[in-house]
């Protein structure tokens, strides 16, 4: 599926079994649980991420292991029973307190209304996130850059936020709902699918949304990025936005590989293609001024 | 050059740093040594393999980081000194016995005439060997099954041989040459570059050996596997056989993903394709037979 450029979907399907998976099995009495990574690397390469304990289940010890030792697994219980002895070393240390850092380009006309502009600063503990999601971060604040370099003059506010603690529960995002939510948000978007060539923006909201953007998808078509795609979701940062009924937005990007890298110890600088992360500051850059300057209001 | 299909040139040219590098670090006051792992993956997978020690240098302790880790060490140095402190836990054990395994087709007319198909047992310890060389020895065994199955009568025998350690310093096959070296080898093959597609046949001999082969690279063409291709080494374990002489043989495989694996933990089964596993078995099958059937002897 990730081939064909269906990796986020693709994740959607397997993620569960991470996330869910422990809890389940405990229902049924496992006292561990072992998952196949999520993800397409065929390299060796454990693939983690958060887990979801319900409360009506035991807490059992979970963990994932690569997709060549899952199949060694599998193989093995067809032969008969398998007796494992497991060695987690994770621990869950207490909370710190960190931070949301949030810049604004201060509209010239309505800066009350505000364009968000975003990424998250965490990342998975395997990898150094540099596609999940310091590129996301970094596109954000290259967006703003180029708005301020081309003196450009935005009506509204475009607001470039690097989100805190996406992976653990968004509570970066949740904070700024409550710190926030009563501002007036025009429009929100986030980078968080690596830094593949971007292809055009995905929306979430009123189905006229495409036809307003539609002025938009024609000056990035230009680099290849013209798609305007509707979809359910924008982003794990700006869903309490989304949720409220702001407009969300994201770049469509070239997905074939993110999942190969994402939450494993491979997600480092050397994945991002410097003149694609470059793209997707243009078509997010693009994208907001032109959210900050559209004449009318966005339907909700 | 891997992705081109010069993937052996590539590790040819990189090897040596490998290989060498700790024995000329030494001579230049090194007390340990690290290289970028040898080998095409970038998912943070070590790639390791024989080091030679060198008699006039200190055997100082050396290993092999990921090319990521060598790329942020790089980074690191040129901000200013690095101090490693480097936990290798490698150990050379006493060695133990152990075997070729050798199965003959004997020949019909000239069964004193050997043309051997090989590939070898062992494999380096990180991975299954299942690329290196899983697949060479079950191709070769494979060729000699069809054969039989073929009910096909070769004319001079053809000898499968599983060689034993290839990877540390080819004592199985230095041993067969003392123990065997003196019986009529008509021709030697090998496969050890995985299970890749084949492309044809690579030759390790008199040039005139190209124009002979040519009626059977115009069978194998029809399955896409019809270059001949004069090279100057066809395998690690016929290589006492070549250097006495006798015409080298080795399927020409597609190496663009060989490199990715060979030598780490995930040269596993997942990786051999089961219908390119076949392809290289017909080639070699079909070769070995053509060879065994020749009517006269090969050029030296």
């Amino acid at each position: 599926m990730a081939a064909e450029g269906r990796a986020g979907e693709a994740y959607g399907e397997a993620v569960v079994y991470r996330s869910d998976g422990p809890s389940a099995a405990a229902r049924q009495g496992a006292v561990a649980c072992l998952i196949r990574s999520v993800g397409g690397a065929d390299y060796r390469l454990p693939h983690a991420g958060q887990t979801n304990y319900a409360n009506d289940a035991p807490k059992i010890p979970a963990g994932a292991v690569t997709a060549e030792d899952a199949d060694l697994i599998v193989d093995l219980v067809r032969q008969g029973p398998v007796r494992m002895k497991l060695v987690l070393t994770p621990q869950q240390l207490a909370d710190v307190e960190s931070y949301n850092v949030i810049g604004d380009i201060k509209g010239s006309e309505h800066p009350e209304q505000v364009v968000v502009v975003s990424g998250h600063l965490d990342s998975w503990d395997l990898g150094t996130g540099a596609i999940d999601d310091g590129a996301g971060v970094a596109v954000s604040m290259e967006a703003a850059n180029l708005i301020e370099k081309l003196h450009l003059k935005p009506k509204r506010t475009i607001r470039v936020i690097a989100w805190m603690n996406e992976e653990n529960g968004s509570r970066g995002s949740k904070q700024y709902a409550k710190d926030h939510g009563r501002e007036d948000h025009f429009a929100a978007m986030e980078t968080d699918g690596g830094a593949g060539h971007p292809l055009g923006i995905n929306i979430k909201g009123k189905p006229e949304l495409k036809k307003i953007l539609a002025p938009v998808a024609a000056v990035l078509q230009d680099s290849g990025a013209g798609i305007l795609n509707l979809v359910e979701h924008c982003g794990a940062d700006i869903e309490p936005l989304e949720k409220a009924g702001v407009p969300a937005f994201s770049p469509i990007q070239d997905s074939r590989f993110y999942f190969n890298y994402h939450h494993t110890a491979a997600d480092t600088l050397d994945k991002i293609v410097p003149k694609e992360l470059a793209e997707n500051s243009a078509v997010v850059a693009v994208a907001a001024y032109a959210l900050a300057n559209m004449e009318q209001p966005l339907p909700r």
